[in-house]
């Protein structure tokens, strides 16, 4: 599932409307903006979910991953959007706010 | 509101995402996609949005006024997600979807 190139792809779309949401409600006026991957890979690190991928994976590899596992929850009903934009939203920068939300959903979905 | 390009930024996550899932349903597989500038602005001629609003406006201002519009009317509770999902997985092309989506938009916001 972390490897589905398509699930990624639509987490992508997820991802960035999440964030969009998150920065709107924080600057108080609608926001627009795409995350890279070089956070979403980042946040994978912190919320120490590293370790239960094959290791050598490029940034973009794991990118991928977090992208993939993040809609994974949300399709699946284990995290809705309303709770991804509340935590991205409360977050210092978007590295701690993804790696949060990667543990919340790593908590539910129970995958490792 | 409709040359806001904050809203339109904000506008461009939800767009993305929403045909992203119509996608994912009508493929009955999880698929991401990004909706261009100029079905946008094709949609809100289809719409007959066009004459609501300046002439001699490019693509690319008639796009993000389509944004701006759809996603005004999500954040406001006109349209929720998943009728918007539902109007783009119903569409036979996405002009055709965007434009249902603007006509159900326009009906509901009575902006015109």
């Amino acid at each position: 599932m972390l490897t589905d190139h398509k699930l990624a792809s639509l987490g992508d779309a997820y991802i960035n409307f999440a964030y969009s949401l998150a920065l709107s409600n924080r600057r108080g006026q609608p926001s627009g903006a795409k995350v890279k991957g070089t956070v979403l890979a980042e946040a994978l690190k912190k919320a120490e979910l590293r370790d239960s991928l094959p290791s050598r994976m490029t940034r973009h590899v794991l990118a991928d991953a977090a992208e993939a596992l993040i809609v994974y929850a949300w399709l699946q009903n284990y995290v809705t959007l309303e709770e991804s934009v509340a935590i991205l939203e409360k977050a210092e920068d978007p590295v701690e706010g993804f790696s949060r939300l990667l543990v919340v959903t790593k908590d539910r979905v129970k995958f490792f």
